[in-house]
């Protein structure tokens, strides 16, 4: 079945896997390398829509799992999908709830067909077969929806990983024939190479899931607490072998340094919960690195978050101010923090893209994270 | 002393005592009758100081205990005074901090010099004098500031609250000097009217503040447990007592009713937590009267929250998706319910004053009024 999604990669690096590509989709057009905003229950955290427009977001990240359970899926119907009910115009990704179920819910039994288990809100009991997780994804509407995968704990034996593995690979081709029965062709299906660090259970899935054809590719099961150098090694051996003119999705990924590292090696969207989380905690990013509000020294630093930062809030407040917002527990500091935050983390991709253009990732790279480090963790 | 202020009244309707008029400030023109916001620890709850430009505010309340305990007066005067501090352009009115010190600070002793107490934060000492108000307030910078005042609970005796509003008396005529010695011409210093519910009390209050010929007067120790019936018969006898060609400052009212009451007996300015605290409690205004976004009947209800509302919420959301947000616990939630109560309040005056100037401000109460008790109470 083809998809209304088009990709195209439209610069290479001469010197790594790094390219810029442009991903067309039934709410719009998106540049990659792009970092995704999340927002689970269909609202990033402290921001409205407009906010995120206005830091630069051009895709957000949603939730099945959490949809499904709230507000439900008759509502996203009712509503006209997601892009109606939260009336944002640009392009959604959902992700399956895989993960949430696996993570978030009671968990009550795994068979070859699908998951039951109790949901965390109310202890209703609820099954997700990898059909149910295409239905409800496309209740939902997204733009770009994702396969219903297990993702495996870390550490995990081989033996597991290997089990596991094969059992996404056997719901991915439900969730394509589902997604075909449907004729869904408005959302873009992506598949998620799973084989925890196993580089060979990465290639044997990667190869698996390429013969599926599906129009887009994530690499998941990462940023569950293995090593960044794990990471980054699935991440160089998994790339490589996902079809070159598809895109390439690195799930939950992640810190700025780590985004780089996945870039480098032709990773094109990621999404992670850190820069809102850690905002509203008060860790900030700036050029030279991360800085904790809530530290003394900033109560009378009238200076912005990071006077190289065009963002809307480095042009109106200060440190100062925010560090009250913060103590004094307004929600305003949750919001600020967290729209310098996204900021930061869209000019980073931003600038990744121009490197690209001109052909100088890994010189762009190595700048960055040379400021970067100067004063990273000093201050938080 | 001759204060920068100026307050014309423009339009006064001939058949009650509503008039419109026009403040002139430091930080710019108000026009009255005005509901000023309340932004206690320098932050209007949930929004940001463009949002409350977005919803047509235009002088918002902050508070002097708070400000002196956190971030300090220190911060603040190295900030160059709350509007920069916050980056709020418009006009400001500070509290002098008499109403917390007595209801939110442990209070150890009130003398006829002033108070000592300790931190609702901390628990450290202080001690809160009326010239200690007055320098706490020209460390802050508003455009209206308030004299120190002993505010007396609800119910009191004659006999205790005779004493109470003569030290209030005694305590404005030191915070009239103070201000005087510190020259702080660009600040209005406003004389605070108590005596309870005792009318010939507030009589008695009202001709001793009079005399000392501040630039405006309020009326406080209301909104704090008496009906609203006393609230209206204080304001309906206090009111006319004070100078005409003076702002009238009704404070802490109120709701929607209680503020047209009072604007037909010649009040002119406003301040209340209620929109802002009630719309974080799910609470919200419409013109046919209150309703709570938690009720069940909304979670599928795809219509604005007001569909008469031109609020920059109600122009883009729908009740089903600010009860998702509310249910699922988002920040969202809660900066939206705000600015759409807010923006109501505003529009309340704006509309007041449209009346006043048509001459009809007692049919527009009227017919306000009868619209407003539709559905009130039964949906909330």
């Amino acid at each position: 079945m083809q998809c209304h999604m088009r990709f195209e990669v439209e610069v290479q690096d001469p010197q790594c896997r790094a390219r810029v590509g442009k991903l067309t989709l039934p709410h719009g057009e998106v540049e990659t390398p792009i970092f995704m905003p999340v927002g689970t229950q269909a609202s990033v955290k402290a921001c409205s829509q407009e906010d995120l427009e206005a830091v630069g977001a051009q895709i957000i990240l949603s939730n099945a799992y959490h949809l499904y359970l709230r507000p439900g899926t008759e509502t996203m119907e009712a509503a006209g999908g997601i892009h109606n009910f939260m009336q944002w115009k640009h392009p959604v990704l959902t992700d399956s709830g895989g993960f949430q179920v696996f993570s978030l819910a009671d968990l009550n039994k795994v068979t070859p067909e699908g998951v039951t288990f109790q949901s965390h809100l109310d202890g209703s009991r609820h099954v997700f077969t990898p059909e149910k997780a295409i239905d409800v994804q496309i209740s939902i509407g997204a733009d770009i929806i994702m396969c219903f995968d297990e993702c495996t704990t870390y550490p995990v034996t081989r033996q597991k990983a290997e089990e596991s593995m094969r059992m996404t690979v056997r719901w991915a081709e439900a969730c394509k024939r589902r997604w075909e029965e449907r004729n869904a062709v408005h959302q873009a299906l992506f598949g998620i190479v799973q084989g925890s660090v196993y580089l060979d259970l990465r290639s044997e899935c990667a190869g698996a899931l390429t013969a599926m054809d599906f129009p887009g590719y994530a690499i998941g099961g990462v940023s569950v607490g293995e090593s960044k150098e794990e990471m980054v090694s699935v991440v160089e051996a998994t790339a490589p072998l996902l079809p070159e003119h598809k895109p390439h999705y690195l799930m939950g990924v992640g810190p700025p340094e780590d985004i780089l590292e996945a870039i480098e090696r032709g990773v094109d969207m990621f999404d992670c919960v850190m820069p809102t989380r850690n905002a509203r905690n008060g860790g900030l990013f700036t050029s030279q690195g991360r800085l904790n509000i809530k530290n003394a020294q900033y109560a009378r630093d009238f200076r912005p978050i990071d006077p190289e930062c065009s963002c809307p809030v480095c042009q109106t407040y200060t440190r100062a101010y925010l560090a009250h917002l913060y103590r004094a527990g307004e929600i305003l500091a949750l919001r600020l923090n967290t729209l310098h935050n996204l900021f930061f983390m869209l000019q980073l991709c931003a600038h990744a893209r121009d490197a690209i253009r001109g052909g100088c990732f890994q010189d762009f790279k190595r700048a960055f994270l040379q400021r970067y480090s100067l004063q990273n963790g000093g201050n938080e």
